[in-house]
């Protein structure tokens, strides 16, 4: 299983020191962040995209990724998510691409459409449309990053006529993940595009996601694509320490300042953000020593099967140090643990 | 007088050796360059915005730029231009606040509108509303960069309700020029919106502009604002070499082949591409000793008064190596004869 991290640029007072760091020292801790994670082993590192939010800096990922990959060559260069769904295809390849050149091959997109109302708001899209957005967007996105002419016709942007779209990816094989929840519309998607699926993993019961990383492989194999390819990624809040005590002890507070100041998008369901339920062996996040982190994991893996674990450390509020001292002990003693979950089983689906 | 580069890292046939370098290269290449421009004591390091051309690979200046932060501390990292009049101004103003803080303030944007049609036809805009997108997207984008809450209407977008856009740019006072042709247009709405202007002077003879910056002078003159602060900047393709003769033999050939695969937009004057008229003392192009450039600069500098002059040293084709040692060149022989043009005349008008 690779492991890699997630961070929005989420800026938040620290609850400790009452201090907030400024816009450009959230940045440099973003682009640091991701040298570390290098250095450190991590396969991923991955930007998420929200908009006109009070605490969210990121909303241009492929500006700031070009940035980190001018400060690192291994770690793969992702999104967690790009929001294809409102954007323009058009742009979204032509962005992506020069990342992809700029790093020697490293993106990863992980494609979805905003949670938040306020994109839907701001660039005039109607939200009940997600899905149908998603998809065109996405069919088009594909094409545009494998074709150097394409002529195209839809719904929610003006039609093509031969475009090339400069630059070119480097990969051959366009390095896109859908992004899925409960609905099937993206593990359907995903299936038809023959693309993996990472799943919003983060705000349930690990039970609850069974059924759908179960439907997207049920899917994938009706289709008649070969098993060992359904690739699956998951993700989750996690806070690790020396010691159980330690790690609740020091994640409690942030973990409570970070959820009554994040937002939810209106309609969702509440997120039972009881500490000790939400970390607890029903609860969707992970926080202990590294044995209870590797455990919780194993656990994890157990129920979905995953081939990606995204873990989001750094939430905001946290000061540098204690993030890196947590993404450290991740490493060290966590990494080296679940590395090669489920290697048996897709060495077995290969033979 | 500010010596700056631009690149549109354009991406042609070598006509000596007959190999092009890859798309992954020509980044290089673009990236080294502004190291290098930065090593040299170059003040801009600008990036041209083309899209679905064969050949100019650079569609998203600010993802090269926050590439270039990290590799930079000091330099200017400009766009030369950035289609403000194209693209959606609320999009700009995250990408762009993103790359001045990626680079601790070092963002310039020229804002301008595609020569080309493509754009046009792609976004789904009309060519023959150019000035109005330009006007209303870099209105807004202005306000979009100063204000945390912009409620807006216009005609180009949908309306704006308490909009923040994030992050926010770190420079106080936005680094925004405007670019103008001969057209009224550009001056009109530099001056509307206090900013300084540079001028596309690449094609005509140089005699041609001066009623050009005249006019945005005299216009900023009349409405009072202090005639200091007009400040301007030009741009020329520009190749130098020991002596004139080694000069001229050398980009002779690059000169041509640039002229003949480039492409101009339709109804475009065409461009007068005989070499040595180009390069003559009535031509837009300046060719020769680190003597000549020197001569050539000081008389533009005299028709102008320039601020800033941006020079097109890698135009495509010519191999990296001989671009630097032209840009070297510039930097030993030519930046210290020019970098005091103007000083007087500036102290004059501030005493």
């Amino acid at each position: 299983m690779d492991i890699g991290l997630v961070n929005f640029g989420t800026t938040l007072i620290d609850p400790h020191t009452g201090q907030t760091v400024s816009q450009r020292e959230r940045f440099r801790e973003v682009v640091d962040g991701a040298v570390l994670a290098e250095e450190l082993g991590y396969d991923w590192y991955a930007l998420g995209e929200h908009h006109f939010g009070e605490h969210d800096l990121i909303s241009s990922p492929p500006v700031v990724l070009a940035a980190i990959a001018q400060r690192t060559s291994k770690i793969a260069l992702a999104t967690g998510t790009t929001l294809v769904a409102n954007r323009d295809p058009v742009l979204v390849a032509e962005d992506y691409a020069t990342v992809d050149l700029l790093s020697d091959g490293r993106l990863q997109i992980i494609s979805g459409g905003s949670f938040f109302p306020e994109p839907y708001v701001v660039f005039d899209q109607d939200p009940a449309r997600k899905a149908e957005r998603k998809r065109e967007n996405l069919e088009l996105l594909m094409r545009l990053f494998s074709e150097e002419s394409v002529t195209w016709q839809g719904e929610f942007r003006s039609p093509l006529t031969e475009v090339l779209v400069q630059p070119r990816l480097m990969q051959e094989t366009p390095p896109v993940w859908v992004s899925g929840g409960s609905a099937p519309d993206s593990a359907e998607l995903a299936v038809d595009l023959g693309l993996p699926m990472v799943f919003g993993t983060i705000a349930r019961a690990p039970e609850d996601h069974v059924p759908t990383f179960r439907r997207y492989r049920d899917l994938w194999a009706e289709r008649g694509r070969p098993p060992e390819a359904a690739r699956t990624g998951a993700a989750s809040h996690v806070f690790v320490a020396e010691t159980s005590q330690e790690a609740k002890s020091l994640w409690r507070d942030y973990f409570a300042n970070y959820f009554s100041r994040g937002k939810l998008p209106p309609g969702a369901p509440r997120r039972n953000v009881d500490f000790d339920e939400a970390i607890g062996p029903h609860g969707p996040a992970i926080c202990g020593s590294p044995a209870e982190v590797v455990d919780k994991l194993g656990t994890l893996h157990e129920l979905w099967g995953q081939d990606l674990h995204l873990m989001a450390i750094d939430i905001g509020g946290i000061p540098y140090a204690k993030v890196s001292r947590a993404m450290e002990l991740v490493a060290s003693d966590v990494i080296p643990q679940v590395a090669n979950l489920g290697s048996d089983r897709k060495a077995a689906a290969r033979a």
